[in-house]
């Protein structure tokens, strides 16, 4: 039946678009990817990964019950979110945990945990605090994990001992005030100097996790690089590690945030910073790709996180529905709300466990999944959030209840490590991967391609989604589990409506109606932005 | 058209609904009550309302802006947000002002507004501060209303002139904690004395805004009372007028909320209060009504605010995209987004100008009409706001741009003064006008009467809503103004898309499909509840 579906995707006019694209022949072991090309490929995903052997899954069992201790006894989310930043002692307790080097080899002083076994954990801390999520993930899934991916030896060993034990905390500095989503237009730049043994790093970063604490930063500035073929001078990104005892680092107060107010974000400042050569980090002005493949790395770790964050705002509603009456009765209608949430919760937590597990079976191609997984992680941990809210009625809306705090908390992970509009774009064109129609793309009418991407969009994604959670669900009645029942429901009624929804979008978008809509939007717009606001008189008229 | 696709919706199993709802033949002038019925009845819609006289136009105008200014110089929102309350020259300045007695008759010292007039100034209000708005709306718009709308002569003249001066601030008290939606089932009681000259008021009340500060309330409490026919005893609730200065009534500490942090919110607790007789407002057993009344007469304020809270908010997105580059352009695909704003935005001002409109020109029923301006204004707001913070990125996740904070006020809204589930109800049981079939759902199967519901209300709240946006794009037409065929072009975009969604949406709810999948919700629901939460095995196994 999908295939079925996808031929017919294929020859609307989005089949069309998608020709005039050429798919690059090469085979790709993505099915994402290969879902783009209209081919399912397995390889990858079947059966629902069981990756970790006895010993890892004992190591890890070890580590979950401390975990979830800690976070349900000492650290408390509600104070560390008034006091905007995370209780000394919750901070120590997590240093002697080894909660900050959680994936920095045994040897060098880490936990040493594969993909798989830092998501589960990393999934407590998200249903617990995610202000200490990202002072956490900060430091390590984006961070330092330049150095973990590519770090020579020297550089492994002088700097994981003291970042896995949390002595020194990393920053990942990327962000410019110019340069958001457009990462290839920062400004930084660092000169090397003429004996060639350091780098003059000058410039600033905005909206840094860590930033007023951090030790380590790892840095991407413009590097003058002379190009082989042409002999020309040319600006490249390269990607430094930077300590803040080479002096010339400074930061500026924290800001005052809607959530996550318990991790600090500073911008911060390179004044004239003398960075040694051997602190390049990768090759010369192979920054961008290691900026890439850091945020590339780091994104399934956020699907875990909010799928334990979901889990947890389920509890309270339940909790709530089951405990509130009105007009005489449990209040029922709240049956269909908990129902999506729990399906939203499933096809997160689905996703974020065969990205973790694909990692550590050695795949190289997951991006593209990993980024599916931050785009609907983001957006359906804020709707559970907000419908937990719309249940609690007033309650929700109380400090006490400890929900408004999530839900501030969340509204960040829509926009960060890539917003999931440019995520959304970045999956279709690399899942198209044709490098020249991208940079086509970026130079011509933007909007217009996002629509007819939006189109070509849907429907993998949504088969991705549901396949992650098929094959889980599928696993689950191979395995006999009592559970198998529900969670083959959870999939089948989350794809029925799924489904529905794409078929429908996508019959919309072909007609000519939705060509007349958009139409009027960019004139809507154009009329509305020329104006600088909204351009109908007032009703009263003044 | 649209009758031909409300004639196919009373074809479906929908028709049998409404068919056995057994329509009450009386008439409506209602238009949203008459589209439950397939019936177009324009007399009070048509055309557009402009219901003020020169005069009337002009004492509006002389307000607007000196409102606009105090609003834009003197009150500072970031701060009131900060210290949890309006500051106190900000308070001095609105009473000054006029602000708390709008709609205070003048010769009683208010500003003796209209609704309408008094809509346009609430406009500004919610464009600069939703805190301050609720502070003076628990105030005027519920607090004394019922003195307004119910108040004997004597009542009236002793208690709004220093209501109307704000010299004292009034509250409304009707929820309590077991009874939120369910305003019937509350357990503040008054018990009348034998000589019959006061009655003892014991009970409490939560999240009672201004509750720390008011000194008049109106109190919503069950007395005994005899049935007339049967002879028995039944408790009926009573509205009384509360004064603090009657003793027995204290408050607790202010809730720590989410947003509207300016406004106070309190529970306030009443024992042994001794109430004189002359204290009841309206009819003994009849503060049902009374409360009804209130909050149906308030509704229409909500819209307003909103409207203006989204001109605000689509002024500082627009600002943002027209200043922000990435990929070497202005970020066009902003483009969508900026539309839909600005038709949520025209759509909202279009309902709320409607409904004030139709209350100045006498209509009575308008309730109906209320409650869909302040789910729709709820929801478009929430919306449109956080829409503005996705474009201004991690700017807008900063206090300093001053979104978030118009983000977090806004949470409320979707709950407070009727949950806008609740209203959707409301708005279906009242526009079938059949009361036995109210109780029925009541005692019956929420849930089942729920989706049926929601089936039948898509089209008369679209029709409705497109309605009342259609009439001021067709007035600003036949006026001539400049901007009448951007007007059209917002009201016809904005009714294909709607008429889209509310086609399939019929569609799929009337398929073999959607009884399975409601089916499945109902048990993935039943099964989450009773297991206390999720229901299926993590991934790993534990």
């Amino acid at each position: 039946a999908l295939s079925s579906v996808y031929n017919q995707l294929l020859q609307g006019e989005t089949g069309v678009f998608i020709q005039a694209l050429n798919f690059s022949p090469q085979e790709s072991k993505s099915f994402a990817v290969n879902m783009f090309k209209g081919q399912i490929s397995t390889s990858q995903v079947f059966p629902f990964p069981s990756v970790l052997n006895e010993e890892q899954s004992q190591f890890l069992k070890e580590l979950v019950g401390p975990c979830s201790k800690f976070f349900e006894e000492v650290n408390d989310p509600m104070k560390n979110d008034a006091l905007e930043k995370v209780e000394e002692h919750t901070m120590e307790g997590l240093k002697e945990m080894g909660a900050f080097g959680l994936q920095v080899p045994a040897e060098l002083g880490g936990v040493g945990l594969t993909n798989t076994q830092y998501a589960r954990l990393v999934e407590i801390v998200g249903m617990h605090d995610l202000g200490v999520g990202i002072t956490l993930g900060a430091h390590q899934s984006i961070g330092f994990k330049g150095i973990l991916l590519f770090g020579n030896p020297q550089q492994k060993e002088k700097y994981l001992p003291k970042l896995a034990t949390g002595e020194h905390i990393a920053a990942f500095c990327l962000t410019e005030p110019a340069s958001g989503s457009d990462a290839a237009s920062i400004k930084t730049n660092a000169v090397r100097s003429p004996c060639g043994q350091y780098y003059t790093l000058n410039g600033s970063k905005i909206w840094i996790s860590n930033g007023s604490i951090a030790e380590i930063f790892t840095v991407f500035a413009k590097t003058p690089l002379k190009d082989e073929k042409t002999g020309e001078m040319k600006d490249k990104i390269t990607a430094f590690i930077v300590e803040r005892s080479f002096g010339g680092v400074t930061h500026g107060p924290p800001e005052k945030k809607m959530g996550i107010k318990a991790s600090n974000t500073a911008e911060v400042y390179f004044e004239n910073v003398r960075v040694p050569a051997e602190c390049v980090l990768g090759e010369v002005g192979g920054g961008f790709k290691v900026a890439m493949n850091i945020l590339n790395n780091g994104r399934f770790g956020m699907a875990a996180a909010l799928s334990g964050t979901m889990k947890g705002v389920i509890s309270k509603a339940v909790d709530h529905a089951a405990n509130r009456t009105q007009f005489g009765n449990k209040i029922h209608n709240y049956g269909e709300k908990m129902a999506r949430m729990a399906m939203l919760q499933y096809v997160t937590e689905s996703m974020a466990y065969m990205v973790s597990g694909n990692m550590d079976s050695g795949a190289t191609e997951f991006q593209i999944e990993a980024a599916i997984s931050k785009i609907f992680a983001s957006e359906a941990a804020w709707l559970v959030t907000d419908e937990c809210i719309q249940i609690m009625g007033g309650m929700g809306f109380m400090k006490d209840a400890g929900v408004e705090r999530v839900l501030r908390d969340l509204r960040i992970f829509r926009i960060f490590e890539g917003t999931n509009d440019i995520l959304r774009l970045f999956v279709a064109l690399n899942g198209f991967q044709v490098k020249g129609e991208r940079k086509h793309c970026r130079e011509h009418n933007c909007l217009r391609v996002h629509s007819a991407l939006l189109m070509t969009l849907y429907l993998p994604l949504f088969v991705c989604v549901y396949s992650f959670s098929f094959l889980r669900a599928s696993r689950s009645v191979s395995q006999g589990h009592p559970s198998a029942q529900h969670e083959k429901m959870l999939c089948e009624t989350w794809v029925t409506e799924a489904h529905e929804r794409v078929m429908q979008d996508i019959k919309f978008l072909r007609s000519g109606t939705s060509k007349q809509i958009f139409k009027n939007l960019r004139a809507i717009s154009a009329a509305v932005v020329e104006n600088g606001g909204v351009v109908s008189p007032h009703p009263l008229g003044f």
